[in-house]
């Protein structure tokens, strides 16, 4: 069997991944950054946003250019001041970015780590808020990447907004599908992108911000122009406009998508979709005696851990040459603790691309344990 | 006469501008941002834009998610220590951006500004050098945007360097077009973004980095993650991959119009039809009666500032509306000292863009003209 050379990889990764004909057929037209059409067009997509975390009342949209992580950056920098305290609770790799980013900034914090199979653990956040009043925010992944796993949100903001603290959700791959309702939690601030769950494509990500948060940063104290939240909320508050150059193209293309998120019904029937995609997957992976890396119970929908096969010499990297010849892209494993391959569930895609998937790896498997 | 809904207003802006329709349509392609085909995108990136320099034996190109100004601040980030000291030449709004930026960095700096209609005076820039043996690096901007001025680079450059400092060229609006060699002029770093005489799509910048700066960077130094250009090449040297999740159809874009660059006959051949373009303009613009703002002597052919006209009531703003009804978009003025508009010469357009353009000037002004 040939790949298809016409054919665009499916891809099945944490993002970019698969977007939508549409989204991306907007992208064909060029745009004026200060014509009032784009400035209408970066109105909708602010307000789109907050829509879609309910934040319409207490919090604002700001976008800003670069990927994901410049927005973490940008929102630690903007919002954490030198006197605050941050405590990081980190079970993957993108809370440790997200300390590797306050050791940049130089701002005081203090982390927590739990192994990347295991959970944040609620009473021992709640310990360690309570023990430190110097402690100003608290910052997490919600859906980490690394592995998959889903943390609890909603009771670690209950403790943490309890404590009378700020709490800052880098929901990088969550945003647009899993539940963050900020009229019942309204943190400090969501963090994410244009590429994941909201189904656009790479370039921009944006930060969702607490009014009075917002209001109270000082320039004086943001060690950056490029990524200071503060100007670009101001920027956009005055004129409509951003700052510096936006790319146009993919602001277009993410409203677009958030277009589509709505028709789909909203992040509620997102969800049911990537259920439906990684219940698909993971049955079809067991039956050719795949093991998934997390426990059921901390798995989210969005990107699944698989661990190589015991019985057949097929390494993680075999396993994604032979997946990609056969038209799918997939990721490699970022667990630190040993080989592994992941699945992302989310993006353009339905049940059948994985049950595709699956007959490739069905394939794969066969020929590999014909030869043994 | 009314707009057409169905046409793209022409952009005559100094970027976002008008892309070939090429280089908007491989973005209908989903890229995974680790899949071979898309490393080998970033591979050919990173090749074509040094050549377009004639950077290959002595740097390397380090594109960057975010805009221009990302990439600017990037390279000031990662390249002046804070021992270093830097001299900012500013006569516009890019060189104070500069400044702005030198200042958030917390980097020592001292800056020489001009009027925004004077070119940077190589004497003053020799004797400050020479009179400060601890500036340890000289910026600044090669056509300033605010006006359309273009400065000296290659004079000073040879200042610069023949008293052993460093340079770091801002070359926005002139990389691609404007001549830019350094293998005559083996300067720090020059840095540019996907938008302008490129002719890409914007989402993108990009700093050409002499080997031994970037590889005297220290990451203990860099007081961003997002923003260390060293841990960007670092990444691209050991997998070819981008750290962080690159805009991948902006990247593909940008690749497309290098190509078209190529095919084109190179900047040089570039630089003839923008060169066309702007005269194209100057004279028909001076034939209705407005005047430049700068000298014929100092002006670059990549974006015009005119004034309004004397004996007609038009003002900036309502000449940009009056355009943009009739399909083109325009830019307004950035002079600090009165009131003007700007004009792009540069993108995917041809003389015949600026005739319809001069025609649609024409009527606007009659009907101004009758109503007096």
């Amino acid at each position: 069997m040939t790949a298809d050379p016409t054919r665009t990889p499916l891809l099945l990764t944490p993002g970019p991944l698969t977007t939508h004909s549409r989204t991306r057929s907007v992208m064909l037209k060029d745009w004026g950054s200060r014509d009032p059409a784009f400035v209408d067009m970066t109105r909708q997509l602010r307000e789109r946003l907050l829509t879609v975390v309910n934040g319409a009342p207490t919090h604002v949209a700001i976008p800003l250019q670069g990927s994901g992580t410049f927005a973490v950056e940008a929102t630690l920098a903007s919002l954490i001041k030198p006197d605050d305290k941050l405590l990081i609770l980190s079970n993957g790799a993108y809370g440790e970015r997200m300390i590797d980013i306050a050791r940049r900034l130089n701002r005081r914090f203090l982390a927590l780590h739990w192994p990347e199979h295991l959970p944040i653990d609620l009473q021992q956040v709640d310990k360690a808020v309570a023990l430190d009043p110097t402690i100003s925010h608290v910052a997490l992944v919600h859906c980490e990447t690394t592995s998959g796993i889903l943390n609890p949100f909603e009771q670690i903001a209950s403790i943490v907004l309890g404590h009378g603290r700020g709490l800052i959700l880098d929901a990088m791959s969550s945003f647009g599908a899993l539940p963050i309702d900020l009229s019942k939690f309204p943190i400090t601030a969501v963090v994410a992108s244009s590429n994941k769950c909201l189904e656009g494509v790479p370039g921009i990500g944006f930060s969702i911000v607490d009014k009075s948060a917002i209001a109270a940063a000082k320039r004086d104290n943001i060690p950056s122009l490029s990524l200071d939240l503060y100007d670009q909320w101001r920027g956009f508050e005055n004129n409509g406009q951003w700052r510096f150059t936006p790319p146009v193209q993919v602001v277009a293309a993410l409203v677009e998508a958030l277009r589509l998120l709505e028709e789909e019904g909203g992040p509620a029937e997102r969800l049911k979709r990537y259920q439906r995609n990684f219940s698909t997957l993971r049955s079809g992976m067991e039956q050719l005696g795949f093991r998934m890396f997390l426990d059921a119970a901390v798995q989210a929908p969005i990107i699944a851990t698989f661990l190589p096969l015991d019985d057949v010499d097929l390494r993680s990297d075999d396993l994604f040459v032979a997946l990609h010849t056969r038209g799918f892209s997939i990721y490699p494993g970022k667990l630190t603790m040993r080989d592994s391959f992941r699945i992302g569930c989310i993006g353009a895609v339905v049940p059948s691309d994985f049950e595709a998937l699956i007959d490739a790896c069905r394939e794969i498997v066969s020929l590999k344990r014909g030869r043994s």
